[in-house]
């Protein structure tokens, strides 16, 4: 099965979530929008996105296409591609705990989103710079910690003895833990720094994420956008004071 | 089976999208935060949330127990119930199609939810009022438009004709399609005056909900508790100019 990602091609966004599984499994897919040519790059994920005659259209990117179905939402294209790709136990009160993790994971990204953009997506960050410095100290004094304190107290309750989220091995749950510590730790070094200590376990699942062969290769390629600030995870100095 | 939901009494807020479920289905359910006694209350669903003993704990209500299985946010729930309860159709395709709307819902909610909440959930509306006098008016002419075309969108390319948004039947979708009409028409009358001219088949569908026998009586009883300003959907006028 080829997978066809469908996403902006300059940022890690919200598609990086689902990058992370595709490489880890080693899936063969393409990247839509990044690719050039008939049926790539932007347009081509516009026209799918807002043709009458997509059945199942999403509201925004990501979404994936595998083979007949189309699916949107992050959450709900890792939903179905954990079980393919070997990502999530295959029982279903473990499918179902691993996909509600990931949609307190998406809340957490939309909170991570509106420190930079609290009045509206479709204005810049200059012009709502007044209330993301209201906004951002609340954010990183009270709901990050409550976000992080929750995933921590998910894997110090995880019995196995792994330091994996779910279960004994690595799923896509984890490699979403990897990707918002490292975002966080791009976007709020500062308050990142005071966070670590009291998400100990957090931080080893990180760094054991990125020891792993197929992500270490994944990092280290141009296919690993770098973190920059049309993302979702900025860095502002002024925002981490 | 006897489902126990925990959500917050007072409010309707996420927890409706469930009760609606529930009571359409005619399912065996206790609203345990709702009801007085022994294992009932406030305190008896943030003990089950905050124990250590809890495997799978929630992030915050609402939640479901069913039996040995606990599962929380909302839209997972409603994945989870939706098979059960005959509100989504059986194929894999279709259920993850119902639950990429269900998702959509879920973000157009945290946006309604910070419209009166733009800088923290911890301050009251009244403590960050400039900002949501300026968040509100982009979310009603740029944020619901969207959101509200996209669902009427959908409505419209379901061609079995019958007027719902998968499929030839009522599910769970439908019900969430009619709680953020009511909801809209709450807290921003005026804007909905304008937007439900485009909108149309979502209102006859929001009618045709209310006019479902369990549906009726249960916006009929006590059970429905009214809109407030205290839930996610709120009416300010100042920011429904």
């Amino acid at each position: 099965m080829r997978y066809e990602l469908y996403y902006w091609p300059t940022i890690q966004g919200r598609g990086e979530f689902i990058r992370l599984a595709l490489e880890e499994a080693g899936a063969d897919y393409v990247d839509v929008a990044r690719e050039h040519g008939r049926g790539m790059g932007v347009p081509a994920m516009m026209r799918l996105m807002e043709a009458a005659t997509t059945r199942h259209p999403s509201f925004a990117p990501p979404f994936l296409r595998a083979g007949r179905i189309m699916i949107g939402q992050t959450a709900n294209v890792l939903h179905f591609l954990g079980p393919r790709l070997g990502l999530v136990p295959k029982a279903e009160a473990q499918r179902l705990w691993a996909h509600q993790i990931q949609l307190t994971v998406a809340d957490f990204i939309i909170e991570v989103h509106d420190v930079h953009h609290p009045v509206g997506a479709s204005l810049y960050y200059e012009d709502q710079k007044p209330e993301s410095l209201r906004r951002a100290p609340i954010f990183t004094r009270e709901r990050a910690p409550q976000f992080l304190g929750y995933f921590e107290r998910i894997l110090r309750g995880n019995s196995s003895g792994k330091g994996f989220m779910i279960g004994r091995s690595a799923g896509y749950v984890d490699l979403s833990m990897f990707q918002i510590i490292a975002g966080m730790r791009y976007a709020f070094p500062n308050a990142m720094a005071r966070l670590e200590r009291k998400t100990p376990r957090l931080v080893e699942l990180h760094d054991r994420i990125t020891q792993r062969p197929n992500i270490a290769a994944y990092l280290a390629s141009k296919r690993r956008i770098p973190f920059n600030r049309h993302g979702i995870f900025r860095h502002y100095p002024e925002l981490d004071v």
